[in-house]
């Protein structure tokens, strides 16, 4: 009933992560209804955007340039790293201001029942990284679950004899939250990693 | 601290209608991780869907054909015409399966406050549409909101004076939601108890 370029358009926009049939109509129906302009520089933004970003060469974070503006900036501090799975998480460390080391990032977590080893995400060149750059602390930021922690305790191992420290982001009770709505795993670990206050 | 082709990416994301920052950012990276037919197929869908769609120069409704295949079609009742103020609202009234007329796609709603006058709408040739087809009933669908059921009303006067019946749905579907939202059981509730308008 719909004519194929819609149809077309919205099985599309239903690809994206989170989109369903509802809102990909939506969103088709909204991109039809705007101004020329609007499709035509969603259009252009999305072949640019394959055309020219490039991961860096250092820490594997896309960028326009590589080294990417984060590896080649003087004023981070070289000797601190930390280990992040994607680039949402790197942009969610960098927007909280509270750091300013260098990054690495994976491109993923170890997931050995998908089959994704080691050696399908940016883990192997870890090591040289840390010993080229002399870093003095590894941040293992991977995400806060299953995976996640058994891929930080992979890199961990993976880092014993290089000198460097290694350490883990702290989990516990989310700053702003109330105690009431933690679940016990989150609130068992907020107790054992207790610290001095 | 993005390079400038992903920010570039995530505004134009952020244009469309329910997306925010954090969406415009997951989708944008959710478009450079995957595979690159990925954007090449979305970017090239925005391109035909503006190149290759018009209005059907009876109904109004978006269509690769004009006429399009409802007006076109020998199956359709053409004694029965549904108005509704856009194109998601007749597909979702298709999707319900309860009708079998023609539509009447007026492309907004009646808003004095905003300037959208009847002349900013496909209201006009309503009523010479009315009599060509020598429809025997109008099923008034605009959404159940203050500005749709002033269109209604509108329309219902205009409509005095051409023999054919007038009717509204019934508002089974809930008071000031939007036709977009409800479930097919509701909308076919809300035709099947189309009353006197």
């Amino acid at each position: 009933m719909l004519a194929r370029p819609i149809k077309n358009l919205i099985r599309e926009l239903r690809k994206l992560p989170g989109v369903g049939e509802k809102t990909a109509t939506r969103l088709a129906l909204h991109i039809l209804t705007a101004p020329p302009e609007r499709a035509e520089n969603l259009a252009h933004a999305l072949t640019e955007v394959k055309e020219r970003i490039v991961p860096c060469k250092e820490c594997h974070q896309l960028t326009e340039d590589s080294p990417c503006a984060i590896c080649a900036s003087p004023r981070r501090d070289r000797t601190l790293l930390c280990i992040v799975e994607d680039q949402v998480s790197l942009i969610s460390i960098e927007n909280s201001g509270n750091f300013n080391g260098l990054y690495h990032v994976l491109g993923g977590r170890l997931s050995p029942m998908d089959g994704v080893g080691p050696s399908s995400l940016n883990i192997p060149d870890i090591k040289d990284r840390v010993r080229n750059l002399g870093v003095r602390e590894v941040i293992l930021a991977t995400n806060p679950n299953v995976d996640g922690e058994a891929t930080a305790l992979y890199i961990k191992r993976l880092l014993e004899g290089t000198g460097a420290a290694v350490t883990r982001i702290a989990r516990g009770v989310p700053m702003g939250g109330d105690l009431e709505y933690a679940d016990s795993l989150t609130l068992g670990r907020a107790i054992d990693g207790r610290g001095t206050f």
